[in-house]
């Protein structure tokens, strides 16, 4: 074993949810993430307050991707379409992750305490959203409408692209799950 | 004091919440508000598990409302129009708790573990939507959109409602969100 580990922090997220999924969530110790990613547990410490966090610390990277798509948009887009905007940098960044996504979706599933969490995150993603489109000259009632479908469209489309086999689908879904949220409120 | 207390529940729900919005959520004690509503913390813990759960009492009842508006609603009604029926039964449920709701809200929105709870409640409640519409052979995806749409137009609306005087404006509020959800995902 080297003593230069490159990717510490990706290294112990696959060891983490490789173990969370195969032997469950509650059952997996920090002590055996860090064993299979062959790094010690001072090392885990450094990048995770503790072992749920390896499931939510790809949180603050989706919604930089999804602010900065927002920023990016031009100056007269509608807030729907700002939204769209950071939603396409989203699907880019998680195209090449779906076996990973499959399987945290799955450990998450099984555990009500993590699904609360998710739902936080979530929250706090479309918060963070409303807050991008309040900063860009929105009425905050259009920016919470926005942000609120946009987090659905997404939320719908990723449980419908981990539910399938084929990785690249994510944009079609996405594409399909907001149109059906056009037609469902039009109704 | 008479040894007869009718509406125990209902009291100590007014007590705290006027204890919590004056003195501060995490200041009051369960010692407090049942000196406030005359009555003995064995009757308080016969309602309520803590302290907390006196501010997320009415969500059983909410749910109710909302649920009991989509099974009553014609079988051929549309999942927004299903919803908007539970919804419709909501608002005439907390047309009379407009300064109680006022409250509420400015000691959830003082305090983020109560937030937390607050969303965690509103998805189950969407949740609980769904699982509603698709009983009415709704597809998943065109009841999770639906139930989501109106979860946020309840959100949004309820936000409104508190924020200005008018204890009847509950049902323009909400039709006024809906429009305008309609508005933004068209755009």
């Amino acid at each position: 074993m080297s003593r230069w580990k490159p990717d510490a922090e990706g290294r112990l997220i696959k060891a983490a949810i490789t173990l969370f999924d195969a032997q469950g969530y509650d059952a997996t110790t920090v002590a055996e993430i860090t064993a299979a990613a062959g790094l010690t547990k001072r090392t885990f410490f450094r990048y995770f307050a503790d072992k749920r966090e390896v499931l939510f610390s790809g949180a603050h990277e989706l919604q930089d991707r999804w602010l900065g798509g927002i920023e990016a948009a031009p100056a007269g887009a509608s807030p729907m379409s700002a939204v769209s905007a950071g939603l396409d940098g989203v699907i880019d960044l998680l195209a090449g992750r779906h076996p990973f996504a499959r399987m945290r979706s799955r450990i998450i599933a099984a555990n009500p305490e993590l699904q609360e969490r998710e739902l936080i995150k979530l929250q706090s993603l479309a918060s963070a959203i409303t807050a991008a489109l309040v900063q860009r000259g929105q009425p905050v009632n259009a920016a919470t409408l926005a942000a609120q479908s946009g987090v659905t469209v997404f939320h719908v489309a990723f449980a419908r692209w981990v539910d399938q086999d084929d990785p690249a689908a994510f944009r079609r879904l996405t594409d399909e799950s907001l149109q059906e949220l056009r037609s469902v409120v039009a109704a």
